[in-house]
Parts: C-alpha cells; structure tokens; sequence
C-alpha cells in the first residue's frame, strides 16, 4: 500500500503523444461519424513499397518454430500448437504454456501500478500498443489468412486497420466514460449556520483480470474490442485464442507486451494462454474468481456455460454466439444492384462471417423489379446467376471465398441435397467446389442455395454456419416481415436487411428490426454490405437479441469494466 | 406496426415544463456536486402547515381497506396483504393480487408508444411522477414507518426526499445515457470518385419488462432507483414489494399509473404485483421469459438465485445483498466527534441500514486521543457511553431507533450474550430494550457492543442485521487496515470509515478501500454519517464487492438498460 495522492492527474509521455488523436477518435465515436486512423488499403502507395514482402518474411519467419517473443511469460514448461492452414500447410508453430497460477499471480500484482496510471495513460499506452499492431498489418495478414481461411485481401482489412479501428473506438469509449466520472469535487450542502463542506475523491478502480476468448473466424477483430476495453480500464487481460487459430493473437499479445514494457509497465497486463485442441483452458480459467470480466465470441452452447457460471462468480460476461441473419426481398428498381450486393454479402470469406445473410424471405408470389415481375423461382435464379458469375472463375472466386475453416463448414457445405430434401425444398444453386490456383489442399465451396417453405422453421431458424443461405417462399411480405421480426428475436441475428420501393414497407421493416433488436440495412445496392459494419458509426450486434449480449462499442459495453471507488472528509 | 418517422424528435407538453429542472439535475449529477429538488425537512414552513395532518389522514385512510386505487390492473380476483407495523398494530389492508400473464400482456402492449416517445418525454413524465410522490411524502412516511419500523423523521425523509432525489438522479443518469446516441448522422466514407453517403438513424430501445423486486427495510429508496432507470429508459416496469412492505410501493405505484394516465400513456407501464407472505411471486416473475431487467434488494441466496437464473435467461439482473461494512480507528483528535458520530450512525434504524458499520478495529494496545491514549477497553466503554447518553430517555431514543422489523433482527439483539461466549468475547453494551411511550407493542432495541478478538473471523465476516456491532481487538492498524481490507472484499460491504490523525494511515486505508472496492468516508465527526449517501455526488455501493453489482447511480446502473438498433442507407 504506497502513498499515493489521488487527486493529481498521473502523466506520460505516450499521453501528448496521442492526445490530438485520442480526442478526434472520441469525437467521431460521439457523432457516429466517418473515421478511420488505419488505412484500410494494401496499398504500396499507403504502408510502403517493402511493407507487403517485409510482412510476408515476418509472417513465415513464425513457421515450425517456437513463439518465442513471450519467453517471459510465466510457463509451464511444456509448448502446444498444432494449427493447420485452411489453405493446406501445417503452420509448425508451438507456444509456451502458460503456467495458470503463476500468470493470474503476475497479472495480479501487475495491476495496482496500471490502476494508478489514470485513464489517460493508460488509453495513450493501449494506442500506442494498437499503432505498433498496425505496422505489423501484412504479417498479421498471413497470420489470419492462414488460421481463418480468408482470403488475402479481406485478412488484411478485417483482421488489420478495420480490428485496429474497432481496438481504438473501444479505447475511447472506455476513456470518456471513464473521464466522465470527475477526480475530485467539493460538495456543499447548506446548512443553518455554515454549510457543510467535503471534499470527495473519485477513483476509478478496476474489477479484476478480465479474461478474453478468441474465435477461429476472427481472432482479432472480435478479440480486439473486449481485450482493449478491459485494458483501457485498468484490468489486467489473459488472452485465450482459438486452438486453430493463435498465431494472430499471439503477435497482437507480443506487441503489447513490448510497448507495456517499454512504457514502463508490467507486460503481465497482457499474457497468452495457447492451449492444445481440446485441452479446455478456457473453462479452466474461467472458473478462477480472480477472472471477473470475460469477452467471447463462439458457439452458443459455451457461451451460455460462461454466462450461467459467471452469474455465480459475479463476472461480467460479454458473449458472441450464434444467429440467423435474414433480409427481406420486397421490391427494388435497381435488380441488378441489389443481386450484385447480395451476391457479394454470400460470397464473401464463403458465408463464415457471423453477419453474413443466412435467410432470405421472398414472396412466393414474386418480386416487382425495374426489369419486371419475377417469381420466386426466377428471383432465385438470377441469385444464382449472379454467384455464379462473382465466383465462376476459380482464380478471381479464392480471392474472395477464401477457405473453409473447419469440418463443420464444410459438412454444411457439402449437404445441401440432403437438406432441401429434408426441408422439402429445393437446391437452387448447389455450393460449388473450387480448385485454389495456389493451394490444392484449401477445400474452397462457392455459395449455395435452398429454397424452402416460411412453414419449415425446423429448418431456417437454425443457424447453419458458412455458405448455405435459404430463400424462404413467404405468402407475402407481411408474412416475410413478422418471420423475420420474429425468428430474430428467438434465435438472435448479428444483422438484417429489407430492399423495397416502398417506403411504408420500409417503415415496417424498421419497426420489425427495432421489435427484434437487430440493425437494419436499407436497399444495398453498391459498396457497402450487410455484413460490413464501420467502426465510430454502426454498432456491431446490438445485444438486444440472443446472438450476443453486447454492441461494438456503446457505453454498455465499456461502463461496467471498471467502479469508482469514493473516499470523502469533511474540509 | 405503424408509420413513425424515428428521426424526429416526439414532444409533450410536460417536456417544456420540466426542461430546466432535468438539465439542472443532469449538470449536477456530472459534476457530483450538491443538488437536491426534493426538501428533507418536514418542517410546515416547507411543505405547508396542513401537509403533515393530511398526509397523517391520508395513511390512515388506507388502513383496512382494500387498496382500490390500482383496480384497472389485471387481477385475477384475490386480494392479498398481512401487512403488521413493527410498532404494533395490523395494518388490515389487502391488494388486487395481479393476473400475471395479463400483467406481462398489458406491459407489452404499453412498451412500443412509451418506446417510440423518446427518452425526453419519458424523463419529463418520470420526473412528473416524482413530483407527484413527493406531495404525498407525510402519507409516505406514515407508510413507511409502519411497514419497515423507521422512526418517523426518518420515514419522512429517507423514503420520501432522499428517494425521491435517487429516483431524479436515476432518471436524469438514463436520460444523459440515452442522449449521447445521435439519433440520426449522415455517415460520409471518402472514396475513388464520390464519397459514399449513407444516413444512419439509430434508435434507443427498451429490453423489455422490468421487474423490480422490493425488500422490507427500505421500499422506496432502494425501490426506485431500479424503478425509474427502466421506465426512464423505456421498460414497463412491474413492482414485486416485499409482502411485509406494500404499501410504500403501492402509493408510489398509483401515483406513476395516475400521472401516466394523464399524460396520455398507458398506466400499464407500471404495475403493482403484490404476494401474500410465501407465495413466491418474484420467482414466478423472474422466471418468465419477457422479464429482461431485474432490480433486486434484499438476502443474498435468493440474489443469488436471481443472478444465475437470470443468466441463463439473458435477462440483465442488479442485486444489492448483504456485506459487512467496516471501520478503522486509529487515532483522533476529536475523541468527542468520533464517539458522537458513532454512535449516531449505530443507533439510527437500531442499525437496520444496510451501511450500518458492522466491524469496527481497534488495536489492542489502544488508541491515541485528544483526551489521552484510551486502551482497547476504554474506547469500548466511551463508545458504549456515548450510545447509552444518545440512547438513554426512551421517548427521545425511538425517535432515532424507530423499531425492529422482524424476528431476525430481535434474535440478533437478545443473543449477545450467548454471541459472544462463542466467539470467545465479550458483551460491552447489551442491546436494550426500550419502551416506546406510544406504542406498548413495538420491540424497540438499542445498539449493542460486543468485543471479539480479530483472529474470529467465523463471527465477524458474516452479516449480523440489525443492533449488533463488533469492536474487533487487532495487533495494530496495520492488522485493521488488512482484515478491512480482505474482510470487505471477500464477504462484501456498502460502507466503510476510518478514523485516523495520521496521513500515512489515511492513504492506506484509502488503498485498502480502493483495493475491496467500497467507498471510504474519512474523520467523520460532524452531521454528516458513513451510512447516509447523498444522491448525485455519493455512489450508493460500487458494485465492486460481493454486497452489490451495482451502484446508485452511476452510468453501468442505466447504460445496459436500452439498446440501439440502426437502420441505415444509402443518401
């Protein structure tokens, strides 16, 4: 218990470093407007001629080796790794394992120093952290290309400048809420002689470790948002990634680490726990009660485990789980804008974002379009035309399928004739196997699609993981709009769609997605996607519907990462 | 489903009328500086000099009646109600016993007009609804007095101005919430040729039914926080009182649906569910699937219960329990102020508050005073002295002590004796009993003083409700500030002091407080006590230890109330 003064404001020198930044992000974050401080490009034009090569060496330099850039990290002594690209080569790498007890000791006593830092510092450390992660943006490339199966392009954006945006809006929005709670302040209540004077300090104290477990899907862009509002917030973070796919986290931990150190900070703040498959670490550290704020992002049926047994423990459990995102096809007069959108969206890393559309309700009767009437049939062919031109050429498809990530994929991939014969529907257009011009291993399915009846809710309110999407035969769209309002407030979605002409179906659409909790997107017909959620401006999930219980970033999401602690004396 | 356009801002005439007093309320309460609406004192210059005798007729026209001014909710036709004041007399009042499915069905109805009314209208009709209670606040007290045993003044003002001011800081903390999201941006991503524009209109929505369940102590103050931060926020609320406190709620109740009435909203957004003793209602209530919010006070195995049921529902659940609120003394240069204030703060209630101080450490070897170095026994005695002087004329004493609530409380205050030969101690001041001059029947029981020596943690870590406070021998301050310390952040608490002439010691008691997460109040010695928090600058709890997840009010207590859906498109 040292001496300190809780009412001046601790510095750094990181702290004017970031300061204008930090302020602009908080800005932007407050009007949901446009910002990017990651450039979103791969551009040689953008991070550099050498960047992409430089990148690519450092990402291979990791392969058959020991991670060794978390040496100090307190181990066990045993190394585990067994990740395999979805592209076909095993990666080789091993990691330290963590030596459970001694890592929530090290955590532990590594807190005190962060909580003291204040809130300014300790966002200024977190962006300093998240700008040295970009400059590793084309090794983590490789990193996720090869543990997720996404294409190249996609694994630098989303795993790159989009999850560094999203790490940054969550470091603001847990600084201003952490600065809205004021240091100090000198109460006076009038009273019949003098008034009654104290003075009250304000500190914001921690909760406890907070425990992040990635996915296999998006290692850093749904780890990044829990990992940095628990750090910004004085909690010291034990990263648990996905067996199959650890590599990018452990760069992003490693990186955290050599600035938390170079910062003058225990890198303890920030530790990796790379578990072998199977070996069930996160529920072994979730059953620690010094663990008190968990982040997820995975099945659903994890998920619920965490959530039933951190009501026991009194921790904080964000989760992520599972959905069916859905769009409602009213009417359009752009077709060809809303088929090149739509195929796009399930083409798109082959369906396995969590907000790729899974069911689409058409009317049975048809749709009214600027090239006429079409039915329900023909509304699907033309669907089916449209994916097959984006992925008819194997080449051009891989950069935008990517690889399937795992068995369960591919298995729904593969069993579209069995499940529409099941669902008594039919298979408008079977997901296609492609060749990878590079990787003849990566097993690579085009999207694929099923037509069924709004009466087999057996079948559509079911989540059903990569490129399997359902056109759903609706009486009409009143009928489309209250199953769509309905399956998403059971069965939780991450995102919906409506396209129309008509503005009171619009109107109703908006009412439908606001009963079912889930954000909506209006007649997309050019470069902005369903699935595509912008960091400062769109909320990503709302936690209003059982797909997750949290948005990236609302005040919710950060406010309860921290307490204040009060302490007053009369002066 | 009907046509509303989201981006206009709804208006209501009580939104002119309360406009001033809510932003006043607002800067207060980001400032935390002193603010008040709602006068404490009874005083007849105040409230007017007829307010007191026909708030007094008001209670007792209640009295064996049925309690008719809720008959619009849905009931199924049985009354319920044994309400018995702890100063004797039968209350002989029954209530509606509500329909529960039909009470679920008419909240759910009343959500999507309360919802789409906005977060402005909604504080400024909640604020009406306070206004409303405090005109009723001497009918208030009479009904709080007997149903909890507070003495009057205390009935007054704790369950009638202080609560009043919780339920404003509680509605204007929702309301700041709620306004910090735009309702609507023109979102504008540079690109190639044009910048791609969308408009984004983001929506504040309710989760869904509130269930606010009361406990028998504090009805009001602990009752309306929960209340106001859901209904302010969109949530139908429905009251579950606990059945030895209804009436408090229940006029709170009638004055919300009448003014909801009158504003033109449905009054089914607040719902009275009064049980008969034992019935169980609020598990019937938490178990229902449309429940999403629930605020709870009261013993920690059904908190508990509360909190892992609610996960499993996804249903967001704020409990307060119970804890062991502690105090340090060092050393003073006051010794009259501590002894004073003390024994203030342990008389107030017969210690019936749930930040009454439980644990008080001594040293051993004593304390340094003004008036000389008193050993262990003698600051026993002093403090002993000082609660027999505030204590000692019956007809004064009830006005402070008011009267025990239940068979727990007047268990606790008759087994000292037997206490302390099982924790090897002492009994310093039995708990007395005293007549009250008016009403023969009330159990009243002053303070009690038992010593136990540090190493009986078995004794003191455990909530002992009611006149019972430990004086515990320590090695020294430094054992004090250790077993403050672990004591409070393993078993929880909502208060804590010390009193000390050192700095040194102060600052580490400030650690210790920071590190079990509970406020600290320091050399208390005048007017104001540990157990008193002043809304709008004192954070009732932290929601950092075991006694409570939540704290009145800060922005975690509102922030997960509501939820954000958007909508966006392309402009």
């Amino acid at each position: 218990m040292g001496l300190v003064t809780t009412a001046t404001t601790p510095t750094h020198p990181l702290v004017e470093k970031h300061a204008s930044a930090l302020d602009e992000a908080a800005a932007a974050l407050a009007a949901r407007s446009f910002y990017t401080r990651y450039p979103e490009s791969p551009s040689p034009r953008v991070y550099g001629e050498e960047a992409a090569g430089r990148g690519k060496a450092a990402y291979e330099a990791h392969l058959g080796k020991v991670f060794a850039a978390l040496g100090d990290q307190p181990t066990d002594g045993a190394t585990v790794g067994d990740e395999v690209s979805p592209y076909g080569p095993a990666l080789g790498i091993t990691y330290p394992h963590l030596d459970v007890d001694a890592a929530i000791a090290a955590a532990q006593a590594a807190m005190p120093a962060w909580r003291d830092a204040g809130a300014r510092v300790r966002a200024a450390v977190c962006l300093e952290i998240v700008d040295a992660i970009n400059q590793r943006s084309f090794e983590m490339a490789g990193a996720v290309m090869h543990t997720t199966g996404q294409p190249f392009v996609m694994a630098f954006q989303a795993a790159g400048p989009h999850a560094q945006d999203r790490a940054l809006e969550s470091i603001v929005a847990g600084l201003v809420e952490q600065e809205r709670v004021p240091a100090t302040v000198v109460w006076e209540k009038p009273a019949k002689d003098a008034p009654i004077r104290m003075q009250k300090d304000y500190r914001v104290v921690p909760r406890g470790i907070a425990l992040v477990i990635g996915c296999n899907t998006f290692p850093t862009w749904n780890g990044y948002p829990g990992l940095f509002a628990s750090l910004v917030t004085g909690n010291p973070v034990i990263v648990k990634p996905h067996p199959r796919a650890v590599l990018p986290l452990a760069i992003s931990v490693e990186a955290a680490r050599s600035v938390l150190r170079d910062a003058g900070f225990d890198p303890a703040l920030v530790q990796l726990a790379a578990e072998a498959d199977g070996e069930g670490l996160a529920k072994t550290l979730a059953e620690r009660d010094e663990v008190r704020i968990i982040d997820y992002t995975g099945g659903p049926g994890f998920g619920a485990w965490l959530e039933e047994n951190g009501a026991a423990r009194g921790q904080l459990v964000y989760t992520e789980k599972a959905g069916v995102n859905s769009i409602v096809v009213d009417s359009t007069d752009n077709l060809r804008g809303v088929l090149g959108n739509l195929a796009f969206s399930l083409t798109l890393y082959s369906g396995q974002m969590c907000t790729t559309p899974q069911n689409i309700y058409v009317p049975r009767e048809g749709v009214e379009t600027d090239e006429g009437h079409l039915s329900f049939e023909e509304f699907g062919q033309r669907l089916a035309g449209a994916v097959q031109r984006l992925t008819g050429d194997d080449a051009k498809a891989v950069e935008l399928l990517g690889a399937t990530v795992n068995e369960g994929v591919r298995g729904n991939a593969s069993g579209l004739a069995a499940l529409a014969q099941e669902a008594g529907g039919t298979v408008v257009l079977d997901s296609r196997e492609v060749s990878h011009p590079a990787y003849p291993e990566a097993v690579v399915r085009a999207p694929g699609l099923v037509a069924v009846d709004a009466s087999r809710e057996d079948v559509y309110t079911q989540e059903c993981f990569g490129p399997v999407t359902y056109l759903i035969g609706t009486s009409g769209t009143d009928q489309a709009l209250a199953q769509f309002r309905d399956t998403m407030r059971e069965h939780g979605a991450m995102t919906a769609a409506v396209y129309s002409t008509s503005e009171e179906v619009l109107e109703q659409a908006r009412e439908a997605a606001a009963d079912a909790g889930v954000a909506l997107s209006e007649n997309l017909t050019g470069p902005v996607f369903v699935n595509q959620t912008a960091a400062f401006s769109d909320y990503h999930g709302t936690g209003a519907n059982p797909a997750a219980n949290a948005a990236y970033v609302d005040a919710a999401f950060v406010a309860s990462r921290f307490r204040v602690v009060t302490s007053r004396r009369h002066v």
